[in-house]
């Protein structure tokens, strides 16, 4: 959407100072296009295109832009504005923005702001961050069950300019507990003096507020909803979670879970990549690498402890890389496999016992392919290698190749299991992460192969 | 959502022949929950429970069921009742489950449909999988542009039972140009007279025909719609993508994702972990592992050609799988890292040289930590190793240092540029596996570790 040979333009508007410009500029987009473009501006020109707007528009836009860019434009911009902008921005949001804010920010911000707002924003900023409270909003419709259906059109008619939504209409009581749920197509199509309580259809699907927003995600992406209702420990409503902010939650789990199965601490803004400097890179991605490196003394140890063994048969050094290699190779699938099956509800911990033996079979598989191509891999690689006369090339290949077949049915269970063990201790399975696998089968591979030749070859 | 204290209950309506009570228990929950439950019967048996429900209601609840389960039953059923549920199911759905029947079931099956029906599903069918075509419905909402607003309502009103959505209406003119749409919001908000073409609004996210299905789904997720429009080579509407199927789009390419980077071939139905074979499972994940056993030829070669220098410092074999060990790790890291940067669009291959840079003070720092964590290792475990007179253990280390160094570098470096690679040459980023990763650094580790000994230590 971004179009380099407009931005030229726009800053011609800035500098003649050409409001009505400026004004024409903004309607003609989508508003996520125009945040995205206006983006390429400094801070202080994007809050003089804003200051053009009328406080709805202005406050459309702010909240469609990054959110390193609205901190910025938040120290930008004087208090009144600032407030004008919370007043009108989307609830959810707002209470995000809110909680970015510094104490003194905070402080300094709420007395601007009328009452309403000012306790809807202190209610919403004060759910557990990942919890469906804190990603709701307050901004939806409810219904009295006793009203009739074109009573209940008109009200959402009559509310409609400053909803988020009118699609779906809540009924609750008059202690906001959930009744029944009712949409506009339903509304619509129902007798004009029928009454909500025989329209609405009380067979809800809800999340609780404090319960993982993943959680209520998915219920949004199984049952098709436009948005879900959320209630509190009185079953009492208080908010919605919409389509659109699903698909975010399930975009930012999903990056979560490849980020922590691949070891990186990233805590960092959607579109920041080139934006974060290099130091900070590297702090997100050191604590593993360097981790995984102390934890390397214990292999090394190994690997020592076994040197006159190495010494007397250094063929077996040759090959060590390779037990390595493809323990952490099929540990890692398996971890995948299992992790993605949990993820979708495929399994649960209940099919542990199913799961172990499913993937003992699919090693054996493995184990037995791997330990063929491993087989002639020895005997024709190492065909001039310096083997002691009490052995043949060809024994000592076949004890490769056994070490190597358990290695694989011993990595591939170790990759099954720690998924489900973090699940068992309520971790999400995806901190397991692939290079943790990668350096626990390498100490369990180095025993594997050293215990092995000792035991076939006697050294 | 399901209850297996209900089960027996429900055998029991079952083999009672209870009519009334087998609709009343499909009325009584979510469409997608009581799909969920049937699951758990044989296909004979979800056959019976379906054959009492009316034909709206049996093509819904069928239409939630896995589509593993839609298979067999599809096997199950008369043709007269396989028609009647073709006729009602969701216009994306029936043209993706028309796909996978087989030729025969295809021919014996378009003579028992309307005409209508019979059109549509071909027409839906023909579109490459994968593309948006292939995904959208036929199912949506027109309006002619001169119509008044109130009787653009009446006429939604009139269509609303058969709809999947009428909260966009989609404004076109006699070729079905695609003029503008317009919210069921902004239609009860406008005055009754008002003429749709000046309410619509005309600045239109679309996605074309041919376009892939994760750009349309990025679309929805990024300007939050609910659904957007399809449009062919003539500019003609021929489809809605909406909010659901956008979030199964993401899901499932999330999942592609993860597999392709882990290097499993899988391509299973959702919901299928356990009862996919053992075989299954092995033909999935075997391509890779032996794959990538067979390419560890080169590194096999690689190190018994340096036989010589392992049996003269055998020490030098102890730190190998360091070597091996920590390239994978960042090299996984990095391409983890720049591949997700690339699926978020932060940035694109005009950052080529931008991320190259960015990559390499970022592997730098690395370099620092894990060479120095290293040298200590090395110092501090092999303190007993037998070391030749010529050299000191800290030179030793020194070297072992330097050589992890370098090999952090360029792991990090081909792990950043491997995905870019890929998108230069129109490939998913994410086909760039982490195993691939590895066993490409190991290879290069060998040869800077073999030559950093050779150069420093001229053994």
């Amino acid at each position: 959407m971004k179009d380099p040979l407009l931005l030229p333009e726009l800053r011609e508007l800035l500098s003649n100072n050409d409001v009505e410009g400026l004004k024409k500029f903004c309607q003609a987009g989508h508003p996520t296009a125009i945040a995205d473009f206006l983006s390429a501006l400094t801070p202080p020109e994007i809050r003089r295109v804003l200051g053009v707007l009328d406080p709805p528009k202005r406050a459309e836009i702010f909240s469609n832009l990054d959110e390193e860019v609205q901190n910025e434009l938040v120290r930008e911009l004087p208090r009144r504005e600032l407030a004008d902008i919370f007043t009108h921005m989307p609830h959810d949001e707002r209470a995000q923005l809110f909680q970015r804010l510094s104490e003194e920010e905070k402080a300094s911000l709420l007395p601007a702001l009328a009452q309403a707002e000012r306790e809807d924003i202190k209610k919403l900023s004060s759910y557990e961050p990942g919890t469906a409270g804190a990603v709701m909003t307050s901004d939806y419709a409810t219904l009295s069950p006793d009203l009739t259906a074109d009573e209940a059109i008109r009200k959402l008619r009559h509310e409609a300019p400053d909803k988020e939504t009118i699609y779906y209409a809540y009924v609750v009581d008059d202690k906001r507990r959930l009744l029944g749920i009712v949409s506009l197509k339903d509304l619509i199509l129902a007798p004009p003096n029928k009454k909500i309580s025989e329209i609405m259809s009380t067979d809800i699907i809800y999340a609780r507020v404090d319960e993982d927003q993943e959680e209520a995600a998915r219920k949004i992406s199984k049952y098709d909803l436009i948005a879900i209702p959320v209630i509190n420990g009185d079953d009492a409503l208080v908010g919605i979670i919409t389509h659109d902010d699903a698909i975010d939650i399930i975009n930012q789990e999903h990056t979560e879970d490849m980020e922590k199965f691949m070891a990186i601490a990233g805590k960092h803004s959607v579109g920041a990549y080139l934006r974060t400097p290099a130091f900070r890179h590297f702090r997100n991605r050191a604590g593993w690498i360097v981790g995984l490196a102390v934890a390397g003394f214990v292999s090394g140890a190994i690997i020592q402890s076994f040197e006159d063994t190495l010494r007397s048969l250094v063929i077996l050094a040759l090959y060590m890389p390779m037990i390595a290699d493809t323990g952490g190779n099929t540990g890692s699938q398996a971890a995948t496999v299992v992790i993605q099956a949990l993820a979708r509800g495929e399994i649960s911990l209940r099919d542990f016992g199913k799961v172990l033996f499913k993937e003992f079979q699919v090693s054996l598989l493995l184990a037995v392919a791997v330990a063929a191509v491993s087989y002639i891999k020895v005997v024709f690689i190492s065909q001039d290698a310096t083997v002691p006369p009490e052995f043949t090339l060809a024994q000592i290949a076949g004890v490769i190749a056994i070490a190597l077949a358990l290695q694989v049915v011993t990595a591939t269970l170790t990759g099954a299991l720690l998924p489900m063990l973090a699940v068992r201790f309520d971790k999400d399975p995806a901190v397991v992460a692939s290079p943790a696998i990668t350096t626990l089968v390498d100490i369990t591979g180095l025993l594997i192969y050293f215990y092995c030749a000792r035991l076939f070859l006697g050294v």
